[in-house]
């Protein structure tokens, strides 16, 4: 019974299936072909404006090189102090930014408070001596498994457009958020005053495909060119393409992604009191007393420690395609020890 | 009929089953899987020695990821004048190396020769004000369509061994190269002194994998940990890892390269004095005269210039699933000419 | 009345005469000059072991170069929280390590604690997935105008020890450092496990000149090349030379730092219940209360605010060459206030 | 007797002067000080228009940091086959520009004719897959002692514009080639093209100062950041701007810049047909024949080797400084051989 992260779980069929059908015949490479070509229309339909979007194979090249639009190599990135680019990119970032800093801000449940950055930026005023900010980066639906209401987006970006700060997101578990809020997936990106998203598509069903996508195309300025340089545009670009386009187009990626969200909050009701953080996506975070996490493993459940090890605490991703009957489970060996 | 390159074509339909039977249920993520954890054993028994093997998902990953391996940042790369690490990869090499530099030598034919080498060396001793030369690049099968014989590599790598210097070959199409000697893949690698192999697999009949080979585990060093960050490795990296097994296993992988090779050298003696350079893989380089490449390209033929564009020569790349039709057909318009 | 910073004091007289006295016909370049050469065996002796020492003309230049021997580019670097390499360095340290990250401790008084350090190192397991810790670098004087004792630095060391982190220690004011300490140079850091030390000798009293010192010759690595490439190895290097010499050898130069610590003392005595942190070298930092800093500005005394705005603090450095008046003055201005 | 290179020359009297003069009392730091507040006017009237002009240290800062300000990490930077940049800067410009690459043009005499540039410029047309052209190098005078016309300047300026690159000059030389010339120091290079000058100051009489002029101060962009990052914004930068400002206004540096091309074509004149290249600055290169080389090394001459071993070429380089009876001697030993 794999908790361990929704990456764990296999592509949904209908990705496999959209390969499949692209896979006839020559196709023009590194995205001359025709699921490349129609996929800034497909994105633009989804979040109705026009977007430039690409095609990345991972959620760290999405991260690393959309924030490396916006940040020069002296630069500074602020961002949440439990960040997936700063905990589990291995300097990705700074990689494609040429050596940008990133830093950690103090979050409540994995979110960044307006005003914690505003207050940042106040007691950091920037000189010739230090990094200069240029962009902040939070996640959505967030390290933590919850979700920035629109209004706390909007929040963030009003201090960033004050500071002429870039608004990323980074949206690895974006269907998971926007199932949550039930809302468009504009309404929690470009029209709350987002830049630039990491759209997700790998945890959700995809085989291994996001996307960074542009609310102004004006500025996705050189993204082509740092895409190439970082080994990212792909001589099959089709089936990059495909796999994006059938999640945008189908149902069933909002489907799945509302499906593992609700077997995470059937395991947050079971779990009581030993929630770390409200349960608003498709991870639980739990704490447990002595010898608790080792008798869930001999028990048949995978999943990873969470924070220091002597908070004795665990994070449980629900996957897209998590078997009904592990959550089942999982509840009850948690309802025991309440 | 596209004869672009290699890339227009299709996956091979041993590849799409390889990924679809690796689709089935969870399995542990960024390579902890069981397919992933049967690459070192696969290249092993493909090569005759003990050998480690990472996949990533493009050769420009695979060539800028191996070389950074080998060399520091102030660190030089020689290699040939039509290489692809230097024309066509938008500086991924100078990335992943932090700044390294890529010089070009002369060649004869797309082939480095062992005395250029050696004469280069000689020429430029190494400073503290100059880079420092750290590894040499040869591409095999190479962008002119030569393949470079055994005997050939271990002269180079002499040269390299005398100055400490790696020596990586840029195996796009590799599969080519070794279909066209009927030698082993060993015989043309390790056992003639090569460090680190590009092996290419996409080119010949995967969706999107190929693989950074260390014939010295010992020297695999941090490759780990800059795959990472440079955002290669992947979530759901079974997949990569099945289209690797796939390939190395099945024979299909060698008999579709020997198909393109021998349409290639159809087109070639269809060609006659038009060639540029000897027909030994896949590829086939020919010069026009004033409106012939506007006209084949009327009749229907897809292809990119070669060289500059006064040169009016042209490149002509068989795929695995090249329709034979179209190269009847090719053949068809240079005998016509002839 | 100038407390901002002991940078904005004259050079020493014996450092102009030591340039004199080197400004006298030819000599080699780039190092190969008698004074250059005459560096390792200086510092040697006034380390009391063999050392290897490279002249640089700037802090920044000695610090970033020095960690960037210790620190590949997904490396991350432990550092106090108001570390100079963090706040004041325009991520040179990024530059030079190709993109390694600085990450910020919590301190006491500005002194790292080595228990800090253990736990965030058992805290924050090391994994492919994050940037991998390489060294740690403490500030000697502290950027808070304290100062490690030997057996706060040998604590920190046995920890970098069992890490395999090296430990860089920014001397940017180790002279001060040696004065209040009362110790010879070497008990304060080969001694107690310091790797390699940026010595300063610009704010007390040279031109413009630094060393990079590697306790274990060995470890200086690429060092050179490294230099070189930052563009901070001179050509006329017998200048930058002599400098140091002149500091190392002439009893002025630890008498300077003595005279100004001694001065800061007064301050601080002065200052009593206003001080930010004990004041243990030559710099004072101190709160106000509303508009006193206007006051003291508008009497003629120039100084930097320190923290964030609402703290109303300021930083008082007193140089070497500080008039007494100056410090007169300024005591005379605090009393008034007690 | 060093002819080795003109960085053997100790500091001119009038520098070490200035030096003295500037080191009275307390100055701000980092260059809010008077003499480095005075800096652009004084560049702006040396080059008869405004300017902005920064100060670093070595020429090597000054051209990879001009570089950078114009060329992005996947640049292309075209010079000649012999710059500075390429072969005695261990990749300095690949360090500031974060991986840019440099390329060599074939040259006549050491200088670039801008056919060569446009041709290469059509040969090599730019994709997605190659480094973007983003601007050329040129060195005035010259690697090989020859100096740029203003009309050949003009012409690679004019191939400049219309392909958007931008035109650095490396003057490490450039008091030489004005000297040479007889022009004023704006008309060869704003007024036929130039964007950004690394004016030298070392090699003619400096102790060690170099300035960066940005002819358009629109376009010196980030240069102040890129600088400290890069460790060259010296704290007390008075120093480095006394320099300068003494080297525009003294007439010593025109008058030293034109005894040291004098010298230099006397040496011209006693070698006849010995001579690679027209002596048109300070520097001679000149052929031997067997054993020559080693007997005037016997004989008391110091300098550098050119070429490969082979080309038995040997480079003298006078100074500002150079003893008359220095010039004397090799005159007299080359004439011995005719």
């Amino acid at each position: 019974m794999h908790f361990y992260s929704d990456n764990t779980a296999p592509a949904a069929p209908e990705v496999l299936a959209a390969i499949q059908s692209a896979n006839q015949g020559m196709a023009r490479a590194y995205g001359a072909d025709e699921w490349s070509e129609r996929l800034d229309s497909a994105f633009s339909s989804y979040f109705g404006r026009p977007v430039r979007a690409f095609a990345v194979a991972t959620g760290t090249a999405a991260n690393s090189l959309a924030l490396a639009t916006f940040t020069p190599p002296y630069g500074e990135i602020l961002t949440s102090a439990d960040a997936h680019v700063i905990h589990d990119e291995c300097g990705a970032v700074e990689l494609q930014t040429a050596g940008a800093r990133l830093t950690r801000l103090d979050t409540s449940n994995g979110l960044l408070d307006a005003g914690v950055l505003e207050d940042w930026l106040a007691d950091h005023p920037a000189s010739v001596h230090s990094t200069q900010p240029s962009a902040v980066s939070i996640t959505q639906s967030s390290e933590c498994g919850t979700v920035y209401t629109p209004s706390q987006v909007a929040a963030i970006a009003a201090v960033c457009r004050e500071r002429s700060l870039a608004l990323h997101m980074d949206g690895a578990r974006f269907a998971n958020a926007v199932a949550s809020l039930g809302c468009a997936p504009g309404d929690v990106t470009w029209k709350v005053g987002v830049d630039v998203l990491s759209f997700g598509a790998t945890k959700n069903g995809a085989l291994g495909a996001e996307a960074v996508v542009f609310f102004d195309p004006q500025r996705a300025a050189d993204f082509e060119l740092r895409r190439k340089r970082a080994a990212h545009l792909f001589s099959k670009m089709r089936f990059l393409s495909a796999q994006l386009l059938c999640c945008l187009e189908g149902g069933f990626f909002l489907a799945n992604a509302a499906r593992a969200n609700q077997l995470a909050a059937r395991i947050a009701a079971a779990a009581g009191s030993r929630m770390l953080y409200p349960v608003q996506a498709n991870a639980v975070f739990l704490r447990f007393g002595p010898g608790q996490k080792d008798e869930l493993r001999a028990r048949g459940f995978g999943f990873y420690d969470w924070g220091p090890p002597r908070m004795q605490a665990a994070r449980f991703v629900v996957s897209w395609n998590q078997p009904q009957g592990d959550v089942d489970a999982l509840c009850e060996a948690l309802a025991g020890w309440n």
